[in-house]
């Protein structure tokens, strides 16, 4: 039976495949496709992560202290029952062997599925009895952690034919880890039953240029495996188990999308100038090394933002060293082909927590707590192998350094520390090392408002919209009760960009602007007006950006743009 | 063995008192006193409440569908042995009768203890079963909600003889709930585990004058039920099982600064004048209805904060009518003998939950979310419902009315049109109603970013500096980790407050300061000089900050604090 869930449309663009569940379990884990001829060590691997768990449980119940608790050895032997469950056994391998799941993504894809079960039933008592069962299954995934993969576990999309239609995604809600996983364009469209406009779901898919619906409430459970799904990122809508005529109908439309990109992509070559000959830079943001060909091919002229959480996340706490890092850094400028490389440094913490941080709900509000800067500053041994990694690699290009979530000339003169004790980390060792310029993350509204300091420290500012709009604001922009609010047209948002703006121009120093509001083709007319002259983006944005430069005036848009600055309503000025 | 723990010193003064360690459960439970005649029928009140959870979960079992995983059985079993078992139900008489604990109070704090004991267990996996000893609390806990109190709950403290010695709180956290319980002075300290200098913990501890020590890591861990503990408010330093030479130290400082506090009393009658006879308002927050009165004693000439969130919290989710309202209002109003009462709308959401809210974790960011006047615009009948009684209050007395976390033009519309159907729904009842002053706190960024806008719809400003701070640079001021980073000396949040005195000053109407920082002495010349003339804060901090007015100068401060302004290290010139 045809029916439909409405969403928020975060990213355009039509998808048409089967659904995929991911369960949205507290645990998360690598979901990736295994080759056909890994089947059965896949299934060796969770069999020998069930039996060790069950040697342990056994071993813990003989072992057991005579004082404690005598309701122990029961719940134990439940928790034993649970594990040797036949059933679950047989379910494993399903996945394993018919959808070619790693062994993590199958242990969990049917957790979701028992789990089920558990919320059907009517009692709310007997529906929280399932934590048991989330209890067994996070006990054999974290053996599995512990456990080597043994065929080396290729994180690869299946080869053709294995699936013969495509697939999109469907979940409780995706982490940043998770959508790193997904970034190899595995999956045609997003579904997330949490999240806003500008969560970080919308985000990515909208920057892979993928369509996604977020805040499509009970997607999750609503959806089966394996459904057939229409993704319409326009409106916002998921259709489930479409007939014949609705296929039929969005097919044509996902047809049209592809011609309407093909005619941009011919901008690829021009220049990008206003009409009155102002030329502006193009920069794409990028998240792994291997990103900056791309970028190239999509016509940027550099990269603005590298952001390297890539490197640290989903590695079970074991942090990348020096070696490592410089390879990647050097990856990417090698692909750059002489470009400048703009990195920003670990941006993780509270609310992208590594493996090694406390569970998501230790912290009351971690948008306001220990990351970015904060984090590199409380950990300055991890922070200096960064910096030494990036000085080395910036003897091979020119890469400029940037820094984000400051506030505190405090924070600034700590971080300008940690550089010079890495420089001389180098001299020491006798290792080479290239210049670098230094640029702040403009992003907390009291950087913004004291950004005259900033421009004492440093060469370039980059305005991360993103986070200034949510702290401006005090909205998270992932609450969907409150993303209403989230509005990147307030006039206390613009005039905070226009005074950074301002203010760097006057210095004579280079800004940026790296966050959504960068490749929002609504916003580059204003940008252009108030000044800004770098913007920089996904890739995939950077074409229909372009469009709007050639078609730009600028000796009419900064008139215009001060209008905008001084109206109580600017997005009313806004339309085109 | 005496032993010290060192936290965060956010309270100033000396307590000296027996510990009470709360449980730090996930469950929001009332934690009250009864009186001795009560522990019969609160044992039984206990009992039968566990004795409704053993029916309901046999009757679960029996009519358990025969598709029902199989383990349920089992995990059933294991949970009603648990309920079953004699050690608990002894324990829970024991609190009960022998420390006049209520019910709820005395089933978490034996929670608490066995949790000890599994938390003590080598093994994690063991230690993590506890989860099924709270889920079964947690439903004896649910059963006592819905089962009306039989004695009607005095929540007073014990008569005086029952406890021969004061009472020290210790917890991992407190709740705002949990402090409005504590209110009523029973206990004369606090110790948290958790939580900076700005934590709700350490703001009503230090505008009751109670010592307090929060961020003491470990403190409910290491602290046991009946400790002597000491507690060094000006130190940040817990002192657990004191030796008498120890005692004596800290007795003797007590009686000190009993000494000071009566020096101060006498400034009560000085009328509020700076040297060069400038009149500076000293008005009073208060929470309850009947703080009115102590806030006269104490030198207040009008309340400028009346937080209304009593009303509405530790309820279960019970709103308050328009008339239960309408009579806390006017004894508020009655309480200040005709000075002017500024009432704040409700100020909780995501933060600060109601009982029927979603639990904790629900929110990523609670501080970004749905609060306050977002609250209210969401759920507009019981918004007009506060508002109505606000009105009808006003017939008797002068109200201001103040609305809570606006930052959009939309919201400031939105608000003004539930007032305005709020009075044509009392017009159309024929009730009357008064006049009242508008006024909005500036508290987020954005709102102080165009606070002109702002001054076009209000009659007055008040400037809520512990969220402006908050949100200015994106730190929780309640988390541990980043709380240095706390400061109301950054020069941004000095740049935002100063605009809007001045932009309040320049459009003729009143602004003033509500947050913390009002109360902070060290800050009360800078405030002056930034041409401050109001200042709300709890009464305990009054002549303390009038004592600073008496000895200040406007003429000299106001140059000074331009300097001061001009400053990229503010906090230097602010030294005394």
């Amino acid at each position: 039976m045809t029916f439909a869930i409405h969403g928020l449309a975060v990213s355009r663009g039509i998808a048409i495949g089967r659904a995929v569940v991911v369960a949205s379990s507290r645990m998360e884990v690598v979901h990736y496709f295994i080759h056909p001829e890994q089947i059965e060590s896949e299934i060796a691997r969770a069999r020998s992560a069930r039996n060790s768990v069950i040697d342990e449980l056994r071993r813990l119940q003989e072992e057991m202290p005579k004082d404690a608790p005598g309701e122990l050895d029961a719940l134990l032997d439940v928790h034993l029952m649970l594990l040797q469950d036949d059933a679950l056994a047989e379910a494993i391998r399903h996945w394993i062997s018919d959808r070619l799941y790693n062994a993590e993504w199958a242990l969990t894809t049917q957790l979701e599925i028992v789990s089920r079960q558990f919320d059907e039933m009517d009692d709310e008592y007997l529906r929280e009895r399932k934590a048991d069962l989330e209890q067994v299954v996070d006990r054999i995934l974290r053996h599995m952690k512990g456990v080597p993969n043994p065929v080396g576990a290729p994180q690869v999309a299946p080869q053709d034919g294995v699936h013969e239609s495509p697939l999109v995604l469907v979940a409780q809600d995706l982490s940043p880890a998770d959508m790193l996983q997904f970034k190899s364009k595995v999956f045609a469209g997003f579904i997330t039953a949490v999240g806003g406009k500008t969560s970080h779901t919308a985000i990515v898919a909208r920057s892979m240029d993928i369509p996604a619906v977020v805040g499509a409430r009970a997607a999750s459970q609503l959806i089966r495996q394996d459904d057939w799904v229409i993704i319409d990122g326009n409106e916002g809508v998921v259709i489930v188990d479409p007939s014949p005529i609705i296929l039929a109908e969005y097919g044509f439309r996902q047809r049209q999308n592809e011609l309407e990109r093909e005619r941009l992509s011919r901008l690829r070559f021009t220049p990008s100038l206003t009409m009155d000959g102002q030329k502006v830079e193009l920069l794409a943001n990028i998240e792994q090394p291997g990103d900056g060909p791309a970028a190239v091919h999509a016509g940027a002229v550099g990269v603005g933002l590298f952001r390297t959480e890539f490197l640290f996340m989903g590695r079970g706490g074991n942090l990348p060293g020096e070696e490592e890092q410089y390879r990647a850094y050097r990856e990417a400028i090698d692909g750059m082909q002489g470009m400048p490389v703009t990195i920003r440094t670990l941006d993780v913490g509270a609310d992208k927590p590594l493996d090694k941080a406390q569970p998501k709900d230790y912290y009351l509000n971690p948008a306001l707590g220990l990351r970015a800067i904060r984090w590199s500053l409380a950990d300055t041994a991890m922070f200096r192998t960064q910096l030494r990694a990036i000085l080395r690699a910036a003897a091979y290009g020119q890469i400029h350094l940037l820094f984000p979530m400051l506030a505190h000339r405090s924070e600034i003169e700590q971080t300008l520390a940690q550089l010079r004790q890495a420089q001389s980390e180098l001299d020491m060792r006798g290792l080479p090392y290239g210049p670098v310029k230094l640029g702040a993350m403009i992003e907390i509204p009291a950087a913004a408002l004291v950004v005259r300091t900033f421009l004492k420290y440093f060469d370039f500012l980059s305005i991360g919209t993103n986070d200034l709009i949510q702290y401006t604001l005090a909205i998270d922009r992932a609450d969907e009760t409150v993303a209403h609010l989230y509005d990147p047209m307030h006039p206390a948002v613009l005039r905070l960009v226009s005074e950074v703006i301002a203010a760097a121009d006057a210095a004579g120093k280079p800004v940026c602007v790296c966050g959504e509001m960068a490749g929002d083709v609504s916003m580059t007319r204003l940008l252009l007006g108030l000044g800004l002259r770098s913007f920089s983006m996904h890739p995939a944005q950077i074409l229909a950006v372009k469009q709007e430069i050639l078609r730009a005036d600028t000796q009419k848009l900064a008139p215009w743009a001060q209008q905008v600055m001084n109206s109580e309503d600017p997005a009313e000025l806004l339309a085109p």
